[in-house]
């Protein structure tokens, strides 16, 4: 076996114990996906970030959302304090003619993102509606996955959103998939104030 | 066209007329059922409850799980205060050898979920994991259902838990499938604190 060849498999052999003893440390901040067309993709990472907060974590959110859409979730955390909490500016307008700036907006969303990420501040991060933005071609797949991989040790971050792209799946450690089964009302039934948003 | 005939069809067509009627109240309380073997059932009522009280509703919450098992949801809640809580008593154990003891202690925390559901006091009530005690037959879905149908007009609530039954999730309006497609190194991955608890 060339010398070269036994580095190669040396550095195989250390990269997967590396693996091996990072899936086995409980500390190790996760990835979590939350895609799909059913409901509790964004919920489910409020109730997360409630758990956090249980147990005395700290959470920083970016939601990729149109910034003067008012939701329960926005008002709560907000009275509450405690999270560091951004809305993409009031200028992030979505389906506008203005698309150049939209994108400027996401950008500057993921810029602070990245930011928290890099900080070690953070148990948890959550990063709102950012396959919207992706989806949308605002941000690029690898632009965020290169985000996720300079994060700090410690700290988890969830995404949400329909459409998660595959890049970022396969980075994943735990990708959900919410399927709506039943809707047959859903003509009637408009999005309810404390329940849709 | 009998007498009695016409009298049947008018009963249809007011029931229809009422089904549709109900369908368009913006204020009508919901069934939502969070099932599938994925993460985020728990966690997606948990953020729903948030949504309520940004928008200052009323809400309930009866757990059907082990009572001792302290978690971060039940931590933060209670820090806040302002929701009517209830975890079912430290004697329900779940796979225990005193079965009647578990069935007593079900029953009880329905009877509560019961109480709750016809006060008219609440907008949101979760009934948490009430599925898996109807896994276990510590309930039934028809006691389960003849409760929801109790319910005051205002009152949403939402069922989380695996393997909701048939006849629960036809009742619903709302049916979620949580589903989980990407677990890599989930053997490796102990639950965390903070973010599955």
């Amino acid at each position: 076996m060339s010398d070269d060849h036994k580095q190669k498999m040396q550095a195989m052999q250390k990269a997967h114990r590396d693996k091996v003893a990072e899936a086995q440390d409980p500390d190790r901040g996760l990835v979590l996906i939350h895609t799909g067309n059913g409901k509790g993709k964004s919920s489910s990472a409020f109730g997360v970030i409630v758990r956090a907060l249980g147990w005395k974590k700290t959470v920083g959110v970016v939601q990729f959302i149109k910034g003067s859409w008012i939701t329960g979730e926005r008002q709560f955390f907000q009275r509450l304090g405690g999270i560091d909490w951004h809305t993409m500016g009031e200028g992030f307008t979505w389906d506008t003619q203005d698309r150049d700036r939209d994108i400027a907006a996401a950008t500057a969303a993921f810029a602070k993102a990245c930011e928290m990420m890099e900080s070690g501040n953070y148990d948890l991060i959550v990063l709102d509606e950012i396959n919207i933005a992706l989806r949308y071609q605002y941000l690029t797949p690898e632009q965020v996955l290169e985000g996720l991989q300079r994060r700090a040790g410690r700290t988890s971050v969830i995404l949400t959103g329909r459409d998660a792209p595959q890049l970022l799946c396969d980075y994943a450690d735990l990708v959900t998939e919410m399927t709506e089964v039943k809707h047959p009302y859903q003509a009637g039934i408009k999005a309810q104030r404390g329940v849709d948003f």
